[in-house]
């Protein structure tokens, strides 16, 4: 039977500033079955849109990737943080509450043509995963299909999906 | 047959500073087949020390770690740079060479008892594994096996190590 993953993730109010709750996913990747669950929910959707490549931005993103991009037998790509990486980059910026942030990926790791999905552990305001979505665009990668554990949806991340095909797990 | 894992590793000499040759590990990461037989391998150590946990150290630890958990069935835990968990953790720092560096863990991420698997990509000098190590030992997990890709033998990283079942994949 399958499990209720809402169980197994911790609310922290008023983290990082006061009016926010934080939704904190450790408990659930602590746990086999839930992470085993989660990881299987995801790998399914992936087969569906025959992924052939499976990006996720640092550092949550590669807890979720990772182990869909294994039972999948496709490789994982990741895009990190502005200077972490030490050959040839494309990278895409977005928008945060003061100012803007970078990321970057190898510039050889997706290869025109293959079809990517994209994941992270959370999907809020959406810049980051719009970000990653646009550095596989320029190397002519194609995004089929995006996935989340959690959605905040009064935030509309969505927005910054432009249509992709988007599957989470669960909602707040 | 099996691959010749080296060759899914890119050599950048002279970074991140002059003298050093830095070993990338994203282009095995990149290739599905190669990702598969490295998670094979450290799987394969961790079920012979029935491993019932795994853990690894932002960032590049989660990409080797998640999915050999995902594959034994049993929960990641992460180890991340001071400041970015919500809730009660414990903390270890480690010497770098100028200052020194704290990681935390949520402090219920390992149970008593839990035999733990410690991974990361790289082991260099060892202090970030040995931190690892001992934020497990104060929840009073086992640790029973280090796993990495990569070891840089002349840093002599596994003096960290205490003695711990250590499995490597490459050597430089």
């Amino acid at each position: 039977m399958a499990l209720d993953l809402y169980k197994y993730v911790a609310s922290i109010p008023d983290y990082p500033e006061k009016g926010i709750i934080f939704r904190d996913i450790l408990p659930l990747m602590a746990d086999g079955e839930a992470f085993k669950q989660a990881t299987d929910e995801i790998t399914a959707f992936a087969r569906e849109r025959q992924v052939d490549m499976v990006v996720g931005p640092e550092a949550r993103g590669f807890i979720v990737g990772c182990p869909v991009a294994y039972e999948l037998g496709v490789g994982f790509a990741p895009a990190r943080k502005k200077g972490k990486l030490p050959r040839a980059t494309v990278s895409a910026s977005y928008q945060l509450e003061y100012g803007e942030a970078t990321l970057q990926m190898e510039n050889d790791s997706v290869k025109p043509g293959q079809r990517v999905l994209v994941v992270d552990d959370l999907l809020a305001t959406g810049g980051t995963i719009g970000a990653t979505v646009d550095m596989v665009e320029q190397m002519g990668g194609k995004v089929v299909g995006a996935a989340f554990l959690i959605e905040l949806k009064e935030l509309e991340g969505r927005k910054h999906l432009r249509g992709i095909d988007t599957k989470t797990l669960m909602e707040f």
